[in-house]
């Protein structure tokens, strides 16, 4: 697998996507992106859990359900999620699809739609439409970038990433791009991310496909504990390339590549957490079932004791074993052990079978410094292991989110 | 009933204490706290479900199952928690417990022992020693507030509280002390918290009274989502009024008084939060089931977001209906409808049915302006009520989090 430099959603074949201002955000910033493709696509969708879904949420359900083959363009804004909205918003998200159908000159139930930012916010379609108005003839093969930065909320970077994958059959490329910064503990579901390649692949099998792969990425990682409302990941498929994913070898080589891309962009978005100072790796090993190991990495992840202890680089490991133990599974104290290092290598044995390990403090202290380190409890009862990625908590979350609207 | 001024642990009669700084502070503040009955004592206690169980924590449990109806005293220190100590210390627990019996001149399996302060360090038994054989011969009448005092970490006040109710057979005295301001999340259980009265009350009856109490007032708090590994309500009855509490009516007033100082004493926890600068009550209402309502309450108490936007006087009540919705409950959106009020009424009402209502938003900030406010959310699903308490988190959390050791 070969990384395309500055990939992004217009590095597969026949992709086109465009940006503008609309003045949903106040700064004046690029809130609107268009993303189209020059033929059908199929398409796969991940959604919320959360059961307050957000009305382009509950839309896209319905015209995925619909019309999975038949997709051609996403519109997304940010600055308004169009969350906690009632029937008002539900018709704001139908109306934008009609429009962006009218602006794309395709179907309104070949248009998905995506929004992000402040709950309980009426969507002001003028602004909408004379956005989309504005934008659609500016679609071009170079606008991903464009569209990766209008979707940003509190993020600080846009988050994008193309692969090149070999299939028997010929190169096909995946990318996407993803935004999301707090409010991240996707469960099931992700932040908003499109996804695109110009493989040809069936609706069934993308969906399985998608949903795997999100799986292991986005649903692996917690800024702050908060699932939100708008959990977002789209994957089109416009056959563009000419190579079709049907048999085993090309399955295998395009799942991998595609998890790489959903992985990379997880962890971006890890990386740009709402605050972050610091990006951990966190392991949780010898568990019985993959699902015990899942609750305790994140209990582990979304306790303000561990993760403010990350963010005074306070090698205090005790809240680490005592969010495990809050995270209702039936684990034995006695026979737990933690390692930490810097990097991914955890190689700092710190407890072992429950009891502490006199070693050198300032050396575990160094390690949580470092920008990235590896946590790793072994709760010695089984084989199974997971790997989730967190971040530190920090006084610039709380500026963030104290003033988030004012 | 009457309140007690200034009411503590040795209000009731027959109770004395002492506290003295045994070195186990840095600070050189009290860190040592002995409670002491004149004659036996039925007592029951409540611990953590944390499965990462502090040494103290498992060795009451022991204590109290074979010795329910003989108890006498009570030692508790700050500064070392004793969790995640392993088998050096647990031997540490039980040398604890036999030096403080031989302190008070009793038998080991009469004495409780309390830890509370930093996880995964040994506690310094030579110190513990010292501060035994200095505290016992001063025990007093007087000294409850000097052992509130000295069972404080980051804690900014002594947190105590005594009540004087009179039953059939005559008056008795219920009181109590609590220390907890971080780490607080309990879970059929609660922090530090030792209540103490005069009347005769057997095991049995005194375990189910203690669990009711818990279960309504520190079951119901929440500072930061993180569940203590050294949990532990233990309430001790002395029978020195002569008062026995056997028939109904007797159980009922008893019931009361200690429902108030539980309550009391839980609320003061959550109003001394670390950090804390607003007390939020928060009602959810309309819930079929009380299982539900809580798990709702849980975590709206337990969102960053929401608990931010607090500290930050941002009336971003979209945040409370994201987090109601990731809470596991298969509640309906359009039914949703949240009300907020200055103190303990919630009259403003934001939204009706899932649709945000055209307020004056300035009032919605001022309400959540003020030090103590209330949110009521209701589901709309049923008759189902709860109310729990909790505060916002601040920088000063963050501040005293990410150096509590350093």
């Amino acid at each position: 697998m070969e990384k395309i430099a500055c990939g992004n959603v217009t590095s597969p074949v026949g992709f086109m996507a465009a940006a503008t201002a609309c003045g949903l955000k106040e700064s004046g910033a690029l809130d609107l992106a268009v993303l189209f493709s020059d033929r059908d696509c199929t398409a796969a969708g991940v959604f919320t859990r959360n059961r307050v879904a957000a009305a382009p949420v509950i839309l896209d359900r319905e015209t995925l359900a619909a019309n999975p083959g038949g997709i051609r363009g996403v519109v997304a804004n940010a600055g308004v999620a169009n969350a906690c909205t009632g029937p008002v918003g539900m018709e704001a998200a139908r109306v934008t699809q009609r429009m962006a159908a009218g602006a794309f000159g395709c179907e309104p139930n070949q248009v998905l739609v995506l929004s992000t930012g402040v709950i309980g916010v009426q969507l002001d379609l003028s602004k909408m439409e004379a956005g989309l108005r504005r934008a659609a003839p500016e679609l071009t093969h170079d606008g991903g970038p464009a569209a990766a930065q209008a979707i940003m909320t509190t993020d600080t970077r846009p988050k994008q990433i193309g692969t090149r994958v070999s299939l028997p059959g010929g190169d096909v490329t995946i990318a996407g791009m993803a935004k999301g910064s707090g409010m991240i503990h996707p469960d099931m579901a992700t932040m908003l991310s499109v996804l695109t390649t110009d493989a040809a692949i069936s609706p069934v099998m993308l969906d399985e496909l998608l949903r795997g792969a999100v799986e292991r990425s986005f649903n692996r990682i917690s800024v702050d504990g908060d699932t939100s409302t708008n959990d977002t990941v789209l994957l089109l498929a416009n056959g563009a390339s000419g190579v079709t994913v049907e048999d085993n070898a090309s399955l295998t080589a395009f799942r991998e590549g595609l998890n790489r891309v959903c992985l990379a962009l997880a962890q971006a978005i890890v990386h740009d957490g709402e605050g972050a100072t610091r990006f951990i790796t966190l392991q949780v090993a010898g568990a019985r079932e993959e699902v015990e190991a899942l609750r305790v990495a994140r209990a582990i992840a979304t306790s303000p004791l561990v993760k403010t202890a990350f963010a005074g680089c306070d090698p205090n490991w005790g809240r680490i074993l005592a969010a495990a133990g809050r995270a209702g599974v039936d684990l034995n104290p006695d026979r737990l052990s933690l390692w930490i290092g810097e990097g991914e290598r955890a190689d700092l044995q710190l407890v072992r079978d429950g009891t502490p390990i006199a070693c050198d403090e300032s050396h575990a202290a160094q390690v949580f410094a470092t920008p990235e380190f590896t946590v790793c409890l072994d709760l010695g009862m089984g084989e199974e292991t997971v790997t989730i990625w967190t971040c530190d908590l920090t006084h610039e979350y709380i500026n963030i989110n104290s003033e988030y609207r004012t």
